[in-house]
């Protein structure tokens, strides 16, 4: 198990550089106008991040044969800068109101609120601006409808709806399936899309997408709570940071962390349905399982 | 002259309702969860408002013979939506700080901030899932461009960093070329691709889409400065509303008009080029350039 992580470590990790490159190479230069803006751009998207998005995106479609890197590419990039988008305009002071990310000022705390609104703004924008020159219209509404009122933004909404007040495991699911999960499996749609997948295939990679997106705002949740616990001695499930709804809030820490598992372990069992030899998406979805290594 | 400006009036009138109803129509339903956004949503989209940009597309599309209303509604009211989502936005106490619009409380106001963000994000949003179905990639990333960081949000920062400071002539004509001036050109070119025009008629309605464009912020500048006079009796080319950077007040009210005149007098005079018995974009070009009636 450990030579295989390893070799998967080394797989994610390449990937990553890959995208870092990509992001920086897809940004507007500092050097054109409105440099200000550019540079706010800069300074959220090139902050760091396991970029899981994009790599889900490249993998998917370089796993079922996908071709024509220029393509994948940009859809990469977009899915980056939709998340990145999402992130500047949830740490606002009218929304989160968090004065750090990353372990770096917000982005409205190092500019200004006008500034990561429009920053913001951009970015959103330029996902569209790019993705759209995959040349693959289906590409824009499969990201359009994961990040719009049915999807992301209906989850911050429920969200942000849901603060300080008691509420059920329904609910968190709801939250956890939109806010993030949409997003995520949107990644995993549009490499299969532009790879020219369809059909009961694609419908097996989508719920893949969906168990693994899942996990993966669990785990966040359950490695929030100890970074709680071991920074403020908190009790788990109580008042978790912000009154967020979360999911071992609920359910409690242990059975989080069974589901979290029995989610992981489904969506490898997707995986292996595909049939591949050198499978990265079940390594993928170990990864997100074990994420703290 | 009288009779052609009625039927002109009827024709934009009566393209005016189609889209108001277009609108209602591809908006979320209030009964559908997040209620709360989409009432917001609702609120700024149905407000009011000339509906111009939208008219431009349908008109420009229907002129040069596109045949396929659905595709074309599709496209008008993803406009208008981006047209919205960049008001609610501008409107926020971080830019602008607007508590009306349209006589009415701005959307911040009647909501509150986090709602205002989130429904300016979902209308940007929701604008490139509508475009896309109408399976052209090409207007996706001609939306996004005009609206981007070289287009509306580039004269939206210049525009902000221009306020209370003395600027020449030609800054200003890049905050209204850019501001104004770049979504109101891709309407034109999103209903021209969409009929399939493309070479010298494309690029002479690129231009046509230029001229009207910056007529039509000039022409708001006169008479937001004629409004104030008329309200606060003060001097023409003094510190307008919010000390913004307008045309006029760099080149007065009598220079502005006949600049504004001249660029109405080009537009018309490319439509004419097209050779059209009907033609409504000349018809536009006069709306424009005399819109107090």
């Amino acid at each position: 198990m450990t030579t295989k992580m390893n070799v998967g470590i080394a797989f994610i990790e390449q990937k990553r550089l890959l995208i870092d490159h990509l992001l920086d190479k897809y940004l507007p230069a500092i050097d054109i106008y409105p440099n200000i803006l550019h540079e706010a751009m800069r300074y959220s998207v090139l902050a760091g991040g396991k970029r899981i998005r994009p790599i889900l995106a490249l993998t998917t479609y370089e796993l079922f044969g996908g071709k024509d890197e220029n393509k994948i590419n940009l859809a990469a990039v977009a899915l980056e800068f939709v998340h990145t988008y999402s992130l500047i305009h949830d740490d606002l002071p009218c929304m989160d109101d968090d004065d750090l990310r990353r372990g770096m000022p917000t982005l409205h705390k190092k500019y200004d609120e006008a500034t990561a609104v429009l920053a913001g703004d951009a970015l959103h924008d330029l996902a569209f601006s790019l993705i759209s020159q995959t040349g693959s219209a289906e590409t824009v509404r499969e990201l359009a409808d994961a990040i719009g009122t049915f999807g992301m933004i209906g989850g911050q909404v429920a969200d942000v709806e849901a603060e300080g007040k008691h509420i059920e495991l329904q609910q968190v699911l709801y939250i956890h399936s939109h806010k993030t999960g949409a997003l995520i499996r949107a990644c995993i749609r549009i490499g299969a899309i532009l790879a020219g997948i369809e059909g009961p295939v694609y419908d097996r990679l989508s719920l893949y997408g969906e168990k693994i997106g899942l996990a993966f705002q669990i785990i966040d949740d359950i490695l929030d709570i100890k970074g709680d616990q071991k920074k403020l001695g908190k009790m788990v499930g109580s008042d978790c940071k912000n009154k967020k709804a979360t999911y071992p809030g609920i359910t409690g820490l242990k059975q989080a962390q069974e589901d979290a598992d029995k989610l992981i372990d489904e969506a490898v069992a997707i995986a292996e349905e595909f049939g591949f030899a050198d499978n990265h998406l079940k390594t993928i979805a170990y990864y997100i399982g074990q994420r703290e290594y």
